[in-house]
C-alpha cells in the first residue's frame, strides 16, 4: 500500500552542529535500511530546498506512522502524508 | 530528469458527457503509451479525489512542458510541478 | 484501518432540482448500508456548513478509494483524507 | 454533544527534556482519565505527525474550554475545534 | 450557550432577480423572528462586504445546525462557526 | 461605532513566569475598567484556544486604536479588527 | 476617519456587454462625486490588475458602509477595508 | 526599471473557440511588437499551467499598466506584478 | 511615482529595550525626514497592529528599495510593495 | 535549460554578526563566479525585501540542486525553484 510522503526539514540554531552531524548521520542509515527492506521504495531532493518527497509501501497506516516517528529528525520534520491508491490508467 | 508532477481534474458541466467521456478516454491512451515508452514512470490516484501525482523522466523542462500540454484533459486540469534531484541517501 | 474524511457538498446550480434530489436520495441510501457493513463507522454534520466528517474503517487504501469514489454525490464532493493510527495515549 | 477537536504539539526547544517528559506523562494520565470517563470517546494519531484528532462529547462550550485549557500541554499546542450536529443520513 | 457565526453570502448569477429578493426577504422576516426570540442576539454588517458576523445564543449543536440550516439564503452562504465560552476576564 | 476584534496571545518562552503573570494581572483589570466604561461591551474566550473575539464601542478609528495598543498584553498578541456596520436586518 | 479601502472588480461572462459598459459610467460618475465631495480622497489603480487601493474619508463605519454598499460595481467586487489611525511618525 | 510580471490565463467556457483563437492570435501579435520594441525583453512558458512568467522593462508604472491592460487576453488573466531592483550582487 | 507599501514590525525578544528604544527613534526622525522632502507623503497606522500603509513618491523601483532598505527597522520588518498607476475615474 | 528561483533571506538572530558579513561576503563571490559563468544569467533585488528573483540556466535537475545548495547562505534561505520552457510567443 503506498503513500507520498513530503518530508521538510527544519533544524533549529539551538541544535549543536555535531548533534545535528549525528542525527544525519543517524537518518541516513535508518533510511538506506527502509531503502533495502523495500518500505521506502522512493526518495527525491526537491531542487532547492532540504526538503524530500518519498514513497513508502506499508501494511497500514499504523505501521507507516511508526516508521516515520521512528526517524532521527522526527522532531526537526514537518510531515505530511498522502494516500495513494491504483490509477485505473496505470498499466 | 525526474519530476513529480500534480494533476487536479476539473470538468466543468458545460462540457457534455459524451465529450467528457471521449476526452477521457483519449486521455488514458495517451497516457498509457507514455507510460510505456518510459517518460511516465509512476501515476497513482489520490485517495478520494479527482487527481493524481505521477512522476515524468524526461530529458528537459521543455519535453516535460510539451508531453504536459498535450494531455487531453490538460485544458481542465490544475498541473503543479516540482523538480526532484537525486537525494544524498539515496541508495 | 481507520480514515477521518472530510467532505463538502457543492452541487452547482445547473444540475435540476429533481435531479439533484435523487442524487441525495442515492447518496443516503448509500452512506446507510456503508454503516450498517461497519466500513462507515461515524458520520457528523459540521455545524453551518453543508459539509461532514466522517471515519471510515476499511482494509487498505484502494478500498477507500473505491468506496468514495463510488458515492452518488463524488462529482459534486471537495473529500480530503487523513490516515489515522492508534495514539499511543488511547485506552 | 460532540466536537472534532485537532491537536498539534510544538514543544519548544528551551523546554527542558525531563520536564517535556513530566508534562508528557501528566497529558498523558489527564487523557486518559477523560476517555474513562466518556467526555473524550476518540483520539486518533495523524499519521507522520505530532498531531491528533480527537472526538469531546461535553455538554456545553465552557466544559469543552474547561477541559481542553487543563491539558498539561496545551500552552504547547495549537488547537481547533469544530463542533458537530447529527448527520441526517446518520444510522 | 453562544457562538459566533460569519455569513457570507454569493448569489448566483443563475437566480432571476424576483426570487432573489424573495429570498432576502423571507430570510430578513426569518432572521427578525430569531432574533425576537433570544436566539439570535446580535448581527452586524460586515463593511464593505455582503456579510455578517452574528452571536447565536442556543441549546446546542444541534440546535444551531437547525436553525442556521433553516435560512433561506442558507444554499448561498458561506458559514463558518466558532464556539465561545465566558471570558476568564469578563465582567 | 462598533469593531470586531480578534486577538491571539502568544507569550514567548523569554518571558520570565512572574513577568508573564504580572502582565496578565495588569490585562485583566486594564480590560475591565474598559469593560465597566462601556467602550468594551463583550468578550468572549475560543474554545480551545487562548484567544479572545471582542466586541469594541467607540468613536473613531483613532480612539480604537489607542484602546488596544494600551493592553498590557499588546507587544505579545496578533490582532485583527473588523469594522461593523448596523446590519439591515437587525431589530 | 480615514479607511483603506481595496477593491477587486469581477463581472461575471453573464452580464451583456452593455449594461457592464452602462453600470460602469455610473461607477465613474459616483465615484467622482465621491472624490469631489472629500469623502473619497484618494483612488489608485493596482498595476496589471482589475482592482484599486482607495482612501475614504467618512464620519463612521456605517457611512463608510453605506458609501460602499452604492457603488454601482458593488455586486461585482470583493472590497476589503482595513480601519486607519493616526501614525505617531506622521508629520 | 525591470519588473516581474505572472500572468495566468483562464479563458472561460463561454467564450466560443474562434473568438478564444482570434484573441490568442492578436496577444501573441502584441506580445511580439512589444518584445522587439525592447519593453517585454523576456517571457517564459511555466513548466505545465497556461501560465508565464515575464520581465518587462518600462519608464514608470503607469506605462506598465497601460501595457499590460491593452493585452488581448487581459480580461481573462489574473496577473500579480514585482518591481524589480537592482541587486547589489550583480555583476 | 506612487507605491503601496505594507509594514509589518517584528522586533525579537533578543534585542535589548535601550537598543530597540534607540531603533525607533532613528526609524521616527528618517520617516519624518522622508515625508518632508515629499517621498514619503503618507503614513498611517494599521488598527489594532505594530503595523502601517504608507505610499511612496519615487522616481524609480530603485529608488523605492534604496529607502526601504536604509529603514533602521529595516531589518525587523515584512515589507510588501504594490505599484500603483493612476486610476481612469481619479478627479 | 531555465529555471526562475526566488530566494528569500532570513538569517537568525542567533548568528553573530561577524559571521553574517563573512556568509554574506562569500554568497556574492559564490553569486558573482556563477554569474560569470553563465549558470545565473540574472538576479534582481524584490523591492522592500532581503529577497531576490533570479535565473538560473543549467543541464538539470541536479545540477540546479548543487549549485543552490552550495549556496553559503543556503541555511537561511527559503528557496522555490520553478522550471521554465519556451513560450510560444517568444521571439
Amino acid at each position: 500500500m503506498l503513500y507520498l510522503v513530503h518530508m521538510v526539514v527544519r533544524i533549529p540554531d539551538t541544535v549543536p552542529a555535531e548533534e545535528a552531524a549525528r542525527i544525519k548521520a543517524a537518518e541516513k542509515e535508518y533510511s538506506q535500511s527502509l531503502q533495502r527492506s523495500g518500505k521506502w521504495p522512493s526518495i527525491w531532493r526537491v531542487v532547492g530546498e532540504y526538503a524530500n518527497y518519498s514513497v513508502f509501501d506499508v501494511e497500514s497506516n499504523d505501521e507507516l506512522h511508526t516508521l516515520l516517528s521512528q526517524l532521527p529528525l522526527f522532531p526537526y520534520m514537518d510531515i505530511s502524508v498522502t494516500p495513494l491508491a491504483r490509477h485505473p490508467s496505470a498499466i
